[in-house]
């Protein structure tokens, strides 16, 4: 049995504070002006406090791409039809999607779990079936799952992160494949922050300005029907979320259990960590915002949640691309604070004190 | 005998359309919505209009950092003595610091060129010696260096771009060292833009605000003394520049005579690149702008030229540093448009036609 979400959610503890300053501190010894690697090095700081040591080391690294499929998809928010969520689980199986090419080149392993796609799937090698039904029910005619679903999807992705541990697990990516999931995505933001739907609800696949309306006025029902409680993460999951943004709720908070850094994607990704940090607020110093996309209402999430996005490439494809890159440059910041001559080991001069001019 | 300068200005051709558009045309048919990778697309046709093939690969990645000191040291322009230009140099050999561990993150070689370290070296291993004095004169007291030395510096660079090709080399990014040469670099840029030193000169290492004012000062200083001539761009390098700046305008327009992209990196690259921009504007077009660095000026500087930088970490250490993201960037790019899977390989249904609601 895996552990339950409960056990989980007592986990999660503050950053170590001692390991932090010993970074800051080895950040100030090594042969560069102080402070000139800029974010790289409160990056490195950050990894020191997860991770409870001054030199962290990221060598064992996943990226977990959790696809389900959304009732809300037969209303028509998509550019694609919604037999696209299993084709690209068998595309990314095939390691012929984005994500394989970018963790290829991060040396990352790429896991797909299936939450709930139509269909579902026979066994199939490198696939981890947590299947909670397939797809969720259509929001504009009720609520998306159970809260016992809400849970079990959660759990699924804890369960995620643990089998990723037995093999070794430095730091992950949370990626994601559902069509639908940029409108459950605006309808939990939305619900959660109060903001309107009309400000927070994107172009998704790339959707025109007709289908764009349309989308608003999905959400906009959604919401008036189902009346999620912004109090009650769980119950904006269950109402408007869906199966793998409740997969990537749990590998954030399992993350932040097990102190491993959370690396997170666009914009699915940033919902599914809004839930998480709802349920405990702890787990956003786990969090590392690899990239803003070109999603409206990705930037606006990101402030609320207080996350400072390490790239800004106009991206919008999910399944944890942006994630990845982010993966690499908290790779960059762990290797230069580690690998790193301090001045006294490299015979380098030191600054020396302000002249007077 | 190495390629002239004369030769290598006539080589640079500009991008090869045919390889651009058959790039674009192939990221339209890969599985993802049309331009969901955002700016990775882009960099993904430029990359193919330089090396003039529709998947190129870059396999061969060098980052060259050119190293040399300054007469205007004595001006005390910066936090560290004169000497940490050549202790960073062994550093770099050693591999102990910031470049060595991003280089190696991302599988480049680092080549080391002393330009003109004061005191010069022994031959080590890993170090391209391409001297040309030990250090520039002062410019507060006249020109850095003779126009032929300006030359040498450039065709140095050449002959470092070549010695790379000769072990193979797909990417080149462009790294300094050099105490003193924010101040040069500063001078370029206000030599050819006509704007103000004040208005683009920067803290550097991270001097305080009495000896930022005293820099400013003697960058005005080298500049009504030596009055460079902004329609002749070699006159700008040996009145005001430095020989790690001009060995870098050798590797850019070297990069872009044999089609390697050259990765441009902080504020002295891109001073580079203006030099090497002003000798033949076609270079343009073969730079990839790695990171926009927390160096005042790096910004404006950036705009003059017309690049769009890919990263913003408030990094300002040079060395290449940015540069090597940068490369990884490029990388992905190129990973994705000549790994992934298209809609017709992969059984992907293609985005619907817009639907009217």
């Amino acid at each position: 049995m895996a552990t339950s979400l409960d056990t989980i959610l007592k986990e999660i503890k503050p950053l170590d504070s001692s390991a932090m300053a010993a970074a800051r501190s080895r950040q100030n010894t090594l042969t560069k002006p102080h402070g000139s690697l800029g974010r790289l090095e409160d990056l490195s700081v950050q990894i020191a406090g997860i991770k409870g040591t001054p030199t962290p080391k990221l060598e064992h690294k996943s990226i977990i791409v959790m696809a389900a499929d959304h009732g809300v998809a037969a209303e028509t928010v998509s550019l694609y039809p919604q037999e696209v969520t299993r084709q690209m689980v068998l595309n990314f199986l095939k390691g012929g999607a984005a994500i394989n090419a970018i963790a290829g080149q991060i040396g990352a392993r790429v896991i797909v779990v299936d939450m709930g796609v139509k269909g579902g799937f026979q066994p199939l090698p490198g696939l981890l079936c947590k299947m909670i039904d397939f797809g969720t029910q259509n929001i504009t005619q009720g609520p998306a799952m159970t809260r016992e679903q809400a849970i079990n999807a959660i759990q699924g992705g804890i369960q995620a992160i643990e089998a990723e541990m037995a093999k070794r697990l430095d730091i992950v990516g949370a990626g994601d494949m559902g069509i639908g999931n940029t409108t459950a995505s605006s309808a939990i933001f939305a619900a959660m922050s109060g903001k309107s739907p009309k400000k927070i609800t994107g172009r998704g696949t790339g959707i025109g300005d007709k289908q764009l309306a349309h989308k608003i006025k999905v959400v906009e029902r959604a919401l008036s029907l189902n009346k999620p409680n912004p109090k009650d993460p769980l119950d904006v999951l269950a109402k408007v979320g869906g199966f793998e943004i409740g997969g990537l709720v749990g590998v954030i908070l399992a993350g932040a259990a097990y102190r491993i850094p959370v690396v997170i994607d666009g914009f699915i990704s940033c919902a599914s960590a809004l839930i998480a940090v709802g349920l405990s607020p702890e787990v956003k110093n786990y969090l590392i915002a690899s990239h803003i996309s070109a999603e409206l209402g990705h930037e606006a999430l990101l402030q609320f949640l207080g996350l400072n996005p390490l790239l800004n490439l106009s991206m919008r494809l999910g399944e944890g691309t942006g994630a990845a890159m982010g993966i690499f440059l908290a790779d960059s910041a762990t290797r230069t604070l580690s690998q790193m001559a301090t001045f006294a080991q490299a015979g380098v001069s030191e600054a020396r004190p302000m002249e007077s001019h």
